[in-house]
């Protein structure tokens, strides 16, 4: 049917839905008529930017003048930024998997209050590469853990449930292909792998903890080479589960400054 | 010496160390005039929240009018906001430990590039209580993980690393004794649960998925309670674990909503 899957028996039992850190619920507003011609989702860490490419989208399909400003629809909440142009919702996720995680608890219901049908979501921003050129965009067929496997673990009271973090094959191919008509970014499909922990997490010399050598990070980042791995970002695995997990067509598209 | 460890040989030997989301580094601002009289330093979640307290300080300190503005110091960054009142400085760290993480390893090396000594750090803001009245503030003794175990798992180079995450137990006691005076607030010390997941994580029965009854939260909750947590929230063992490794004097205070 197209339509996004909540996947919570109790949801339909509760008299009001209230999507505390987007400042929306379904008493104080009308879902379905604010949202329901929405085809895209794009989400990214920072709200400038997505503020940034709401209005890049305006410009693009002809909505609104250069410069033209668009309006925070969670002006109400400083968790999170949305804004849209058109059938496209831009909204910021914060840094790391559980910020992500809350946004697409709240925008996955959202788009089942709302009826929304065939929804594509993407994630964009930057991330850092693995042994590819600096400017390139990396789509991610598969998001890994830090131990390079294609899972996701989620603590559900108390107890580690695994979940597959596959993401759209199609769409990301789709994506590849339009790269093709841009000479300016090499682009490439690759696995993305996810940590927790920006500064050791991710092999990193320069946090306030370091406790190993240069030698040993860099055997552990040509590990991560062969086994695929193309990036590095902090919320990848927890998307590709919740989107799969919903219905939702999702892709990761990250740009190696 | 009072002074803040940093526990990373690496650093030494930078030319500069650029604070990439706080907008700061060693060779673009003068750290040490900027921040060498900073005593206290309170984070919490929400940047709108942290400008408030910052005001709120500056009158409380005689500093500013009422009303009085205070700047954001990390303007250029939309990932964390700073401000300062006097010798307290107010920052914010956004939702869950991937991303307090990244805030804590910048703010620990700023303040060890600024020479501060005799810091406490102070984490404030909402948590979920658990048996306990609303409107109660809980001090933490001792952050917990889902399992109710005194830890923070730290993923490094693909290996799990174990930590600590004691609070210091004598600024407990002395937050207590202050909340003696203030008779709105019962204020209680407890231990506190730390997750990576506001909905599933926490046992919450209004995510886009919940897998889980109502008992089987109820069961998992009395189990909490019983180990001694008395709110749950999503930062706090990270946040014991870096304080505790850098040297810094740490605690908690939580408001139950």
């Amino acid at each position: 049917s197209g339509l996004v899957l909540v996947k919570n028996p109790h949801l339909d039992l509760m008299e009001e839905d209230v999507l505390y850190h987007l400042d929306l619920g379904t008493k104080t507003h009308n879902l379905p008529a604010m949202f329901g011609d929405i085809k895209f989702v794009c989400v990214g860490g920072s709200p400038n930017r997505m503020r940034a490419f709401a209005q890049f989208m305006q410009r693009e399909l002809g909505l609104a003048a250069a410069g033209e400003d668009v309006a925070d629809i969670c002006a109400g909440s400083d968790r999170y930024a949305m804004y849209r142009a058109g059938p496209v919702l831009s909204i910021s996720h914060g840094m790391g998997i559980p910020s992500i995680s809350i946004m697409l608890h709240e925008l996955i219901k959202l788009l089942h209050h709302a009826k929304c049908r065939d929804v594509t979501i993407i994630r964009i921003g930057t991330s850092g590469g693995l042994g590819i050129e600096a400017g390139s965009v990396v789509i991610t067929d598969t998001a890994v853990d830090s131990s390079f496997q294609p899972r996701f673990e989620q603590v559900v009271l108390g107890d580690v449930v695994v979940r597959s973090t596959e993401l759209d094959k199609d769409l990301a191919e789709e994506l590849l292909a339009c790269s093709r008509d841009i000479p300016d970014f090499p682009t490439l499909i690759g696995h993305t792998m996810c940590t927790y922990d920006f500064y050791e997490g991710q092999g990193r010399l320069d946090g306030a903890l370091c406790s190993f050598s240069s030698e040993k990070k860099l055997e552990y980042l040509r590990r991560a080479y062969e086994a695929g791995v193309r990036n590095i970002e902090m919320e990848s695995t927890a998307f590709a589960a919740l989107c799969g997990l919903c219905g939702l067509k999702g892709e990761s598209c990250r740009f190696h400054l």
